[in-house]
């Protein structure tokens, strides 16, 4: 057998994470005890939320990872070895399986995936967790109506480029932030958005007043700060405003930057609210069936940036921060 | 005929208001024109929404009021004189007739009110707009259940008084907070709240920790900042947060303070929404019957803090942002 190689939580992060926060280490494997399966690792996925697993809050919704834990992720793998009833050597799964090249997994929380039907990162994006959130998130939280306006922030990432296509699909207009010309003309050329706005260099007010000169019927938002405070001032009447994440406040070293002009809630009697995606697990099939069946369609696109090498993962993790990923960030353990 | 005398704005305040802000002016009366109805102001509403309407903000859910306008304010009074049909001379009508001692109305937007049902400025407190806003802001926004916690800040003013005892009415457990101990006495002694808070000089983390202790499933917010962020921290999941104002706030001369505590929006999949009380004018009859009904029977107590003096309307405005009135704050004009 050969050895497993591990990030492991050194210490709490202070702001962008470092290398140093991790301790990177190679640990004999043994063989899989009865009940257990022993999964080698293929592609990790790099989520935004794993960095707020990082931190001590006892506020969020999953406990913090533990200093000298395995660094929390999500993962496609191959079993290797297994002692488990329902999964055998060469099952492909899909679980919280870690940032490290082999996993072992009581079956808990793993599905199986068939890499047949669709290519191994898929079930990291659009068929896994970010396409769950984009779908109900949207759908259930957001409910647009053909016709309204939806923004999504964060849109050329692995949920909100999904978010704007499927608010396409119901017939909305749809207009993304991003950062960055390239990002823009990708959303609007390539996935069909309405309008892009480029965050990093407009007047995001200015372009908002002339992209939704109507107001903004649905906000889908992954950022947070004040691009979150801006598309506040645009609300339509009745809107619903989507909270996902707020990227941009995740590395703070102080206290997140709350919305100032959350009383446009009151002004515009609009709503916000929270997508908890682990509370739509129960309705997976339903997102991976309409997804699955968008993107066979061609009605659907997904973008996967896929880079190759375990040991880059806490500089490979930094491209969800400064923004130079394009689309599903995802690490490619083996092949 | 006799003069009026009006407060009119002069300039927009620069935080706290002073009396300098206004021109205390006074005008001959004229007779009311065809379709016109003179009525003397007996009682006038003091407000906290009334500080937005000095300001120049054009995002608010009403224009400001225009330098050399009257000030805006909801009053009760009696009709002197009337070419307008359906209104004699004797009526008591309520309505948005400013802070004067006449107003001239086309019976736009006036009722009348019978002060043989109930005292003169009930109908400004809890039969008027503080009642519909507590009535329909907690059952119809935040959807109290039975045995639920129901936490309302500002709870000994005009409208947190009112939500807290009809909470209470519906079956949930009511904690309020308010400033000073007397205001906290009152709540649980006189009011019957199950617990109260005193913000100026209680830990509000810790009280709500001791108080809540399943967590708070309905937040009725009367006040925004630090308070608004405490309670975000301690929902329970599904909560519902009812964002009415923010009495906090309203004076800053620099931003809002938004709630740095949004994300617990998503990690305890909760709701925060905005009540505007002019959406439930169509509706107002079902509360008032149902407000008289409690009050009648003794089940709602309400309490006015009534101060003589048109010309006291500067200094007297003050007291809803010193937290220095006793329930709902009414400025007489006349007997």
């Amino acid at each position: 057998m050969t050895t497993n190689r591990q990030f492991r939580l050194a210490r709490r992060p202070q702001g962008i994470v470092q290398r140093s926060d991790f301790d990177y280490v190679a640990e004999p494997l043994r063989d899989p005890v009865e009940g257990e399966v022993l999964i080698q690792v293929l592609y990790v996925s790099l989520d935004p939320a794993m960095r707020g697993w990082m931190n001590a809050s006892t506020d969020s919704y999953m406990p913090p990872v533990a200093i000298g834990e395995v660094m929390r992720a999500i993962a496609v793998g191959r079993v290797v070895a297994s002692r488990l009833a329902g999964f055998a050597v060469g099952d492909h799964v899909s679980g919280l399986l870690g940032v490290q090249a082999y996993a072992y997994s009581d079956g808990q929380r793993l599905s199986k995936v068939n890499p047949a039907l669709a290519p191994l990162p898929l079930y990291l994006g659009a068929l896994g967790m970010p396409g769950l959130t984009a779908y109900f998130g949207l759908l259930d939280v957001g409910q647009p109506k053909e016709g309204e306006t939806v923004v999504v922030s964060g849109a050329a990432g692995a949920v909100g480029m999904l978010v704007g296509q499927i608010a396409r699909i119901k017939g909305a207009r749809v207009v993304g932030i991003a950062g960055g010309a390239d990002k823009c003309r990708y959303l609007v050329e390539e996935l069909g958005f309405d309008a892009a706005i480029d965050y990093k260099h407009e007047d995001v007010a200015a372009a908002l007043k002339r992209h939704a000169p109507q107001g903004v019927d649905v906000y889908f938002d992954n950022v947070g700060g004040d691009i979150l405070d801006a598309v506040l001032l645009r609300l339509a009447h009745g809107a619903r405003v989507v909270i996902c994440g707020a990227i941009s406040q995740y590395n703070n070293m102080s206290a997140v930057q709350g919305p100032a002009n959350y009383l446009q809630l009151l002004v515009k009697r609009a709503t916000m609210k929270g997508v908890m995606v682990a509370d739509y697990y129960p309705r997976a099939l339903e997102a991976v069936m309409a997804m699955g069946g968008w993107i066979r369609a061609g009605q659907l696109k997904t973008r996967e940036d896929v880079v190759a090498g375990l040991d880059t993962f806490p500089e490979t993790f930094q491209k969800l921060f400064t923004g130079a990923n394009n689309g599903k960030l995802v690490l490619q353990v083996a092949g």
